[in-house]
């Protein structure tokens, strides 16, 4: 049979090229185009010195570039506002899509609308005609929608990482959903490739802060979620912070139990919720989870909490923010798409330390 | 006017040498020995190269060391169960105290013996006849009384990183106590100078995690002054985190606000309340705060945020967890102890990057 | 076929979890057993959590150990002086060896006993029988005796690094020898896992230092070969240094050019002369090589540069220290000793950032 | 008496930032102006944040700024080219000035010329009138030419560690200065404020790099000064590195000894050369120095090994690259040209960790 042609889009940045590593082990697909405007023109190696003699196409640019008899499938790696510009025209030339941005995250354009504002400017959707048949990126508890869908949008790093970590309480209606507390820590590489005054390594290093306190456009992808697994619509508390590592988030998420919850309970809901999660892992003895044990795979590692003396439940949640945060994720997605298993190409043995 | 004389107990430590680089720029107490079992009976300056040609005492072994005629003033920088071992023979011998553990923090030995079983393991108190008459280590609600104490419990890194966000909302019973959550992010040095695998540099090298989830002795610190200044007993969510940079505490403390408490108001009493707090400084205005701004200073930066979509405060708290998390702040308590300005010998410039 | 059993002495280290890492990704390889003192008697996945549903074996205790038909393959991932206590015996079972101490690197005695008054105090080999036939794991110019050998020494981290970059230079007699001068920058990791106060975190961070100036151990390593290959005996100029990051070496190696060498011939001797090789890169028009080309690889990249200005030729050479510098040559050489292809297992794709 | 005077010129960079820093400490002077383009019109406290209430200047733009009677003394914290245009204004104006640039570390134009080929394009120096009477800022060997001074040129960073480590052996004529080999590794703030891709925190994380291999244009500051101290024109080996950490030079000098030069003598020679210095401290008995020992202050450690079995001596040398390596150096010169002791203002007391 032959090999899926993927084109990405976008395949100069951190996402691209997670894309890029990730795909170069996946026996059952092949990259097509390589489509960006930084290093157009030349080798992708040249752009990305560490896939020397891996990979041997060029960039192209971005400009002009035509999809048709290109590929099936296609990645589109950019920023809010791009894929929605696209989307008609590859689904007209029959691709499937996943989308890294917020555009297709929304099941509605006003929320669309209300995420735009708190990310770059306030934008009307381009193509609200979409939103409806576009799924949310995670397998799972969306794994069926996937598998039939023509387009999806690929979750938020810091959103999946708490909505992991959020979701078997919340269907199981275990906690007063507005004193939920979520507290993220990202690393740098959440902010992208691009240069930026806070990220200049003397400014970072050592550093840390919290940045767009309450009002961190991930939250609108929370609170949808929120509201589809419980019914109640919700306003909670997040707050992101930038600390001084190159890969990875943790997620704290403290969530007060309703009085009648039996925390024991609740505990295995979540064991048993992703037993069969090829890429969820839960702690619940107090078993120490740490960033290293999922640096550079799709793995998400929850460890989960009952405290007794505020009957409430702290979820940490950690997850490799350009994998199980961005690419890897994708594949994961990709495969539930074509009908792979999902773990295919994304078996990486990660290395320590 | 001669100068009043210091000893440091425990000077092997960061504590230890945190207090030496602070106080030899303090112009009105001398060291007049370091007493440490690391480093005894070999010069200081060996023991911390950074200090050659500043400073010329050889370190005195803590086995046998006779306080008589040697000083006025003592720190105790020494792990828990240490000063409430010593303190009896110093204050007889005419010293004034400076406890860098728990074993002064508490004002009842139940609550030090909560404390220790969560911290070193569950012990009593030596000499809870003194815990009476201690205070607390913050001058900011504390200046009185500790102007006429004899021993001081210097606050807990975490803790007073944390109640110095929560004062002016608990004293002006803005909040719901009970649904108070704090994340705190620590740097490495906060755990000491002992070797530890999880410290080890390649382990904690871009990596993080959460640790005592719930049940991190700091807690009964904060739990303990919410009492105090609400009236009521009430438990609360805490959970530290270790992030990978040297020197720091970067606290978010996210309070649901009563239903009639006034956001904005809550936000000037931050201000009023501090506005002649020599070592707070309150940002109301989203201004970013971040650690390098407090690096090797006393310096304590709030960001007060109120968020109206979840009547909610959150406040970031930043303090260099050695300087006003430690050496600094005891510096700042023994000037009020000793009638000096609180500022003298802490006028230092931070270095930028 | 069946496939390789192997065991992993010493596989509490950084070392035998490098093997595991590159191990699980051999398709004709199966561990066998885990031999270490560290962990024994539990999972090895509790050892190291990020290989937890990768790995399913215990920890068998090294004291007691009896290798009889566990095996045919043995890595001795060990300080020195225990690889050649064990030999012995591995050997007399059928076993064939690959030790990573300076152990079987040296092909006279006494050059061991040398190198070890500069490693961990002077010492006679146990089996100096054996060290005519162990041959030193450099695939670049040992391939053949590798692949006939019984037993073969892994090169030491800093000595491959150099000699990679030396190896064309002195079998072309271009240099004057003596006139060489080696810096080193390594990561922490080449410390080892063992604790270590000048690795501690808040020691390590921001810091660096040449150590061991003029008298590493490695340098004897390096000298042994220099001779083989010029004839002359010669000392040379040998600095390590630590700088502040877990994973990687970069070698700056400096040769004065002896007056007849033509500079340019001398780059494309270089070419030439690792133009067949799989895991040695070879840049020589200037273009930028940095650590994170080869974080996670088996790759050894050099830049030749030829200083006209200075008639010397200036060799920088990066390797993963854990990788080319230790597991991952010692898997290419496995290979070779089996007779697989020797980038079997080798394939991962390195991660960026 | 009234104090001197200070403009700023380059106010917004590493540079500037540290010389504030430094003044702040400094009883004798006090800052008249800030000027930069960078946040020009606004607080300097809002630039930089971590001086909130300890300065209270505004930024002035240095375009059409007039320094008539705004100054006794300029710094020029500028790139190559700006002090050049704006000295002659200045000295006309009555300034002593001091440049923290290539533009007047020369004493002759057509060097100047060939070391702005190595930096930023070749050019012609604008007022080469002044290259004879400006004086090369290193007190240790030019401290009588400085104090009558009316200009100078601050050293380049790597340039002074290396000077430092250099300048005993060679007036005393001990080496064979062509197999002269200096490896500087440096943090990152070397390069300045400037945002660049190879500095972006997730790129500079964890890697390192040499560059400008054998031609980076501190080269031509030292072989300048080989010349003078030795007679001799001669051209040697450099290769600058990055490493991933915010503040510190290390470099290692590799010196061939003369056949007839007594390695024990010539270490005395270093202790002996520097023993009044203020700001250099010798260690010959293999002490081990490190960066955190200099960070954040002005002194530069120098560790001199004789390495007999090569009859070479290495020299490594360690300087906070913003202090020895720029704004320090730059106060103790103008301490020495104004006729203050030259450690006025520069008592910091470093921190540790």
């Amino acid at each position: 049979m032959s090999k899926t042609k993927v084109v990405i889009y976008g395949a100069g940045g951190y996402g691209g090229v997670g894309l890029v590593e990730n795909l170069l082990l996946h026996p059952e697909v092949e990259i097509s185009a390589l489509v960006s405007r930084e290093g157009a023109g030349s080798s992708y190696a040249k752009l990305y010195p560490h896939l020397k003699g891996l990979i041997d196409l060029e960039v192209e640019n971005a400009e002009g570039f035509n999809p048709t008899n290109r590929g099936d499938f296609v990645f589109f790696s950019t920023p809010d506002g791009v894929g929605q510009t696209l989307a008609p025209t590859y689904l007209a030339a029959g691709y499937k899509i996943i989308d890294f941005s917020g555009d297709f995250r929304f099941n509605n354009p006003s929320l669309f609308k209300a995420y735009s504002a708190w990310q770059q400017g306030e934008m009307d959707h381009l193509c609200p005609q979409f939103l409806e048949q576009a799924v949310y990126g995670s397998p799972e508890w969306n794994r069926k929608a996937i598998s039939q869908a023509s387009i999806v949008g690929n979750p938020g790093c810091m959103a999946i990482s708490c909505l992991l970590a959020l979701y078997p309480a919340v269907i199981n209606k275990a906690c007063l959903l507005e004193h939920t507390v979520l507290n993220v820590k990202t690393g740098i590489s959440g902010a992208g490739k691009k240069l930026n005054p806070n990220f200049h390594f003397p400014a970072a290093d050592g550093n840390m802060f919290a940045y767009k306190i309450g009002q961190h456009q991930h939250l609108y992808e929370i609170e949808q979620h929120l509201e589809y697994w419980s019914g109640e619509k919700v306003a909670i508390n997040f707050t992101p912070h930038v600390v001084p590592l190159t890969r990875g988030i943790l997620s704290t998420c403290t969530l007060k139990l309703k009085p009648e919850t039996d925390g024991k309970t609740l505990v295995q809901h979540y064991q048993e919720c992703y037993q069969d999660e090829p890429f969820v892992d839960v702690e619940t003895k107090g078993a120490k989870i740490e960033l290293s044990q999922v640096r550079g795979t799709n793995l998400c590692k929850l460890s989960v909490n009952y405290i007794a003396r505020t009957h409430s439940l702290i979820v940490n949640s950690i997850i490799d923010n350009l994998q199980k945060g961005q690419s890897g994720n994708a594949v994961q997605v990709m495969n539930a798409m074509l009908n792979f298993p999902e773990t295919t190409g994304l078996g990486t043995i990660p290395r320590y330390p």
